[in-house]
């Protein structure tokens, strides 16, 4: 059971973007802070821009910030827009499990479901934020 | 987030024989009941041998039951042991995310996979027994 990548690396992106309240963030150095791939980071980037997470600012001094207030961002909402929560088969549209109707699973995994979600609702992006200097370091430290 | 075929097909497994008390069951028939892979189903049950959820019985009339009364079958317990439960990059070993020592995010995850499998603590294989008409009439129908 994890987050897919597309929801783990949203959380990533909001909180650099965070950490940087100051100026206007672009994808490329976010890649590199994390040292993940830009490609599937461009495809993270504009689904926030597309939900109002991140917002774009066009032009040559152009770059992203976030869309909302960080308290405003709040992690259970977050997830659910963006993790496809099918925990087994029978929760998806091409489910074919023979036992559906008959099975009391899907209801349990439902109620555990809720409960993981009811916890990361009592926390915004702000409660996450991390220490600029953290951040600052991090940055310069040699990537090999 | 979803659970990983390996620990739903144990659970289904699980299912399967508890709704056949008064005879062994076998791998192929519960192949063809789900209708899954049979070789994927070898080794799922396999681990539920290893883990004592089921247990074999050897010779030519020999097979398969539950190996502890289903009323102590614990969901929460059952996929603690089954599925790996890293939710994202740094609760596993092979974590390269940079943020990590800075990051509150690994924290409220826990919380929440803790509340997850709070839920499924409260509940046992005895909860999730089928009926055994239903499982009469589905392993009836053709499979075309």
């Amino acid at each position: 059971m994890q987050l897919t990548q597309h929801t783990d690396y949203a959380i990533r992106v909001l909180l650099y973007a965070q950490s940087h309240p100051d100026r206007l963030v672009n994808i490329t150095e976010i890649a590199d802070f994390y040292q993940i791939s830009r490609s599937h980071l461009a495809k993270v980037v504009a689904a926030l821009t597309q939900t109002g997470y991140l917002q774009g600012v066009r032009g040559k001094k152009g770059g992203l910030k976030l869309g909302l207030d960080p308290a405003e961002i709040n992690l259970g909402t977050l997830v659910t827009q963006f993790e496809p929560l099918n925990l087994v088969e029978c929760f998806s549209d091409k489910n074919q499990c023979v036992i559906t109707t008959n099975c009391r699973l899907k209801n349990v995994l439902f109620e555990a479901t809720k409960a993981f979600l009811a916890v990361l609702n009592q926390y915004t992006l702000h409660d996450l934020k991390m220490q600029p200097d953290v951040i600052q370091f991090i940055s310069l430290k040699p990537t090999n």
